[in-house]
């Protein structure tokens, strides 16, 4: 893909994201059909599936040959993401908080090609924030750069993303290592969306973010700007992502990534 | 203090509490100076100083008569809450936030009299958005009063609103009792701001707040918007609050303080 063409890609994936995300607000309001997945905690509405159902609409009418791998479930099943376009979408972030709070979520739409992370748009629907990143061409919120990740940033006076269920007795992670790591840094914050949650670490106002089971959609889009600001993402035990399957998380300032991964992780 | 008499307190506090914020938003990317307080992680900047320096003024320029309790300690030394009008301010709630984000901070102003909270206004700056209440007449964000709290809520449906260190060993509370309620809840949250914490669980879009150590400051405010919603506050295990110095806190949607006071909190 040329920077011509990914260039008009990603400024019709923005308009998308941008009309998605208008429609949500204009319906905010109204009645909430709302399901269960996975657990009774793990929650759907209709208002994701009509999102998605936008999404897959508007990509196969104009790029037929694209893939499409989207959380609740129309996309493509693929084995790779080598040698094809790949749409990563997430149609509402953190459904739990659009359901109780009615804000505090996010469109996500990342934009792989030949397995490369090249379009990432996160899009704070009620806030109507935007945060997008082109690779290699900076990563930005509106229309402001995000400047690079501070390179001296020391753990102790870090703020670090994680839900405090992690910090519990829990069948992935070492909860008393998280403990110590909670103690050691300057505070800890939750708020409930992955995406933004990429997109904050990506802005700076927090330094990590460690969540122990994430899907291809809630990290596609957060991958490309954390790159682009110079952060570090990995598996939590520091290995490679594999975009294809679930994964356990540690996405940092690069300062510190090493540090909390070598002294308070320990994955069972 | 009759009707009319509150009405004109509160229009005139809420004036003055805009005003600062406007100032805040006016000079936030203005470089900050910074100290510690108790510990390297409790801070302070020349802005609360000033915004409370602000406050200070004014009250003791309209209201002479009016005593003050605020967080960087201009205020006035009290016994007790009786037999006066008491401001109680926080001029910046959520320091760390304001310093690391420039943003999720909150001006907070209770306003009580007799030791019966009468006023309450928590302003988040960035966002533009005002939370108040008046004793009696309702709590409103914005223009919008707010609903009263669910009734019927459940503990397994709700979000509770903890930082994970209390899950941690600490000296203050049974961690492995908050690790049971925080896998007994749908979901917790952590946004580090107390005074928008309260105005969370008033909104009703969080449903219980728990915390070991707040200040007058922090709680004088949320105290009367939660009591407007019929929400609950009191000490973490169960007893009155004591407005004059620091206090465990669980404020909860009423259906679920009692069963998280009794099942989930142990003080140590």
């Amino acid at each position: 893909m040329d920077a011509q063409e990914r260039q008009k890609l990603f400024d019709q994936a923005k308009e998308w994201v941008l009309q998605a995300g208008r429609h949500i607000r204009d319906v905010i309001d109204e009645p909430l059909e709302i399901d269960t997945k996975s657990n009774p905690n793990d929650l759907v509405t209709h208002m994701d599936r009509n999102t998605e159902q936008f999404f897959i609409e508007k990509i196969k009418q104009h790029y037929p040959t694209h893939n499409i791998i989207s959380e609740e479930g129309y996309g493509d099943q693929l084995d790779t993401l080598k040698n094809s376009t790949v749409w990563i979408i997430d149609p509402i972030d953190g459904t739990m908080n659009f359901v109780h709070q009615k804000r505090n979520f996010a469109i996500s739409v990342g934009i792989f090609e030949d397995s490369v992370g090249e379009i990432g748009i996160i899009y704070d629907v009620m806030e109507d924030v935007l945060y997008t990143a082109i690779r290699g061409e900076g990563a930005y919120k509106d229309n402001q750069e995000l400047p690079p990740l501070d390179p001296n940033l020391s753990l102790d006076e870090s703020i670090c993303i994680i839900n405090s269920f992690w910090a519990c007795e829990n069948p992935k992670i070492n909860g008393k290592k998280i403990q110590e790591l909670i103690k050691k840094v300057r505070g800890t914050r939750s708020y409930g969306s992955a995406a933004l949650e990429f997109a904050y670490v990506a802005e700076g106002i927090a330094d990590s973010y460690i969540t122990m089971r994430l899907a291809p959609w809630d990290i596609a889009a957060g991958i490309v700007l954390i790159n682009e600001v110079g952060g570090n993402i990995t598996r939590a035990d520091g290995t490679k992502l594999d975009l294809l399957v679930n994964n356990t998380i540690l996405v940092a300032n690069q300062a510190i990534h090493e540090q909390i991964q070598n002294d308070y992780i320990e994955l069972k």
